[in-house]
């Protein structure tokens, strides 16, 4: 269905005297970084440090937003309510814009973190209060989110841009949703195999659920994951891929 | 010397389930909020509610930036260096920034909590990390800062505009400094001394020091204290002892 | 059933220049002090001061864990594991065991703060997870919990003594729950009432639940809220009605 | 002076999703872990884990208390009152006592972190809050400090065994502290040199200063850091010096 694609990341969740991630490494081969805020990983200086880097490589960036639980990586679920979800994302992508401005690197995107994207794929009210979040900050903000969930329906509805996003590396459900990190299928080992698949998912618009069900699914954007031992050689191969299959890579909005 | 002078105190300082200060009480007789921004005090829905209520009492806002210490208010001296406070104060400014745009509250200033702020008085370079930072967020944002301190100076470097502020009931050293709250003539008790004194130093440009000293200082703007059991009654007086003295009262920049 | 009860109040939940509950009208008036060890509230220093207190009115004193949220004061439901759940309770029960040694006041029980005390009731295993960490760091805790839950179930299979709890201003579910606070009838307004069923409660082990069943519990001890404005007031309302029905007043295990 | 010697080394400074040091493989050739008790690095769960493998290799554990400032790591000066170090050292040796008694590794000593431990060598007043808390928590507790520093002797005051602590790879000032981290002689840079010098260290009592003066110190311990790329390797170059010249490794009262 797409001739292109952006390929993103997470990126500056370092914290303090704690490093997390290969950013270095990785950032040669994404169009768009999703920066931490604060909350869940990232501090005032990597936020910095981090969009400067964005910018000399001419990589697009975006804020990710989490919940505040550090202890937690953002991974875990909290009862938080629509309004406090609102306040957590005004107040992070504002933080971010803050860097932005001072660094004079645009924010093009808005991805959420961990527990809180997850709970916003199952729970309406909570992907609506992120996208009203995005749209009063700045509403030329693009909105990630798993291809047909809440998040991009409530996007539309809120007149943002919405970006449909597929995981590179993981295995999903019948309903086209993710298999739980807690089940040993949940990712996809093999690299080429991903390649392949992140290929199909893009080009074709389509991929192979878990059962075998052949599942259809717009994709503007590629997740890749920046913390394991081998996330810059697979980034390479996913990027080497995409430009043997004709596909171009270019930041989602460019 | 001036015919007019803004009232500036600190809120939006309480925290969760947590309150501080007399906000609904003193709101209505200050013409700027200095609103806290997460770190030193206040959170995201604490913010936004300030500046909502700012908007509705026609009270200009500005950001109010800490260091990153809550259990001590900000209010404990750290050895922070010139790039760690540049990107706090970027970092919270932003913040607070997310939710004027959300609230449609333009933010006019920008005044240091606590030991930032004092801090900041006797470490030039501190003084202009703060001015850099504010600058580079946003240019037209009023730095406040002690009369002829290094934050009034390196604002005025950074090409921003500044505010001299006095504090409405605090005794003054020899040269210019506050009479530190360790000691005991750290303030001024008695309600009516402190608004003759605040008079005498807008219009007049002059204040009583405690060793009997005149000093001389502009002022554009007092300071009063949100969080005595007095604290609305107090700004109460001391904003008729200005209207009596035909002293307008508003937002600096206004 | 009963011809003494223990009166417990959660305690010391300020932090640092943030005061909460009015623990200085309500400590005369109860038996146990259930003091938070700073994760949902509560500092070192207020840990400290708060078990001197203690002491001095001869009030038994007990750990009050919570979640590690603070802004949220540990109200909102997280998805921790049984492992993180044993982990903070240890940390917290140890703090406050510190401060037990450092001031001679031994503690005597346990009760889970908020959510993590929500979650233990429906969710065995982190009932387990808190028994298991209570006995490995103090077999001599009482553990604090819903009469017949996981909590009392769990921590007698864990060789811990257990104290049943009821509260003197909650209505109850038919199958012995508390009537969840997000519905009005959540609370019993009327104080003269809320005394009435309280001693019936200890004396008869009965209460009448929301839809008029009787319902039949074990009670050891009554928790009473410390922050509303009238805590103090309606503490020694209590006092004077177990009194009166000659209800002994002294903590469990004493 | 010394046929003996103590091997210590921070650990367990990990916290959350963040790794940080060279634990596993350290931990083989020293003799005492100074364990991170939250505040500055580490959380409950690294803290178990950081105990249960000290009681696997036999290796002695102690408390390891920093300022609470993790985003600094402990490693920023903050204007603390005594009584406020006093309540968060009792706060984080309580902690990971209750982490002691739930895994059966008894604490043997006390370590400052950071910044804490060089304040405690400039300011008496901290060092006497200290060693206060350390006697009111556990009086059997050992206390590290530099040689004949404020540390040293408040913790004798206070009743306290105390351990004379030096590091292997700093350089030393005229007057016996530590070269400051910010110039660049602050570090041994040569292995060897570093295993000669701690071996003379222990041996003889001396060590050559910066400026080449012979100075005489008590030496019961040796720090050294688990955080460089080469922390295991040297210390094991630093076990096999002390072997060869005869100098027993065994933790400190034992």
């Amino acid at each position: 269905m797409n001739d292109r694609v952006d390929l993103n990341c997470d990126m500056g969740e370092s914290f303090g005297a704690y490093r997390i991630g290969a950013d270095d490494a990785v950032f040669p081969y994404i169009t768009s970084a999703n920066v931490a805020c604060g909350f869940h990983g990232g501090d005032p200086s990597v936020m910095r440090a981090t969009l400067a880097r964005a910018k000399e490589l001419g990589v697009s960036a975006g804020a990710h937003p989490g919940l505040p639980d550090l202890i937690g990586f953002g991974r875990r679920g909290m009862d938080v309510t629509p309004d406090e979800v609102y306040d957590l994302v005004v107040y992070q992508v504002g933080a971010l814009q803050g860097f932005a401005r001072a660094t004079g690197v645009p924010l093009r995107h808005v991805k959420a973190h961990g527990a809180l994207y997850n709970m916003a794929a199952v729970k309406r009210e909570l992907a609506a209060a992120i996208a009203r979040a995005v749209r009063d900050v700045d509403r030329s903000l693009i909105l990630f989110g798993l291809p047909a969930s809440h998040l991009i329906s409530e996007g539309e509805s809120a007149g943002l841009t919405t970006a449909s996003e597929a995981f590179a590396d993981r295995n999903y459900m019948n309903d086209g949703t993710l298999v739980s990190r807690r089940r040993p299928d949940a990712q996809v080992h093999d690299a080429d195999e991903a390649v392949r698949r992140s290929v199909r998912m893009v080009r074709e618009g389509k991929v192979t659920a878990i059962d075998g069900r052949e599942l259809s699914m717009r994709v503007d954007t590629i997740c890749i994951h920046g913390d394991g031992p081998h996330a810059a050689e697979f980034a390479q191969r996913l990027r080497q891929g995409f430009q043997a299959a004709g596909i171009g890579l270019q930041p989602v909005g460019a």
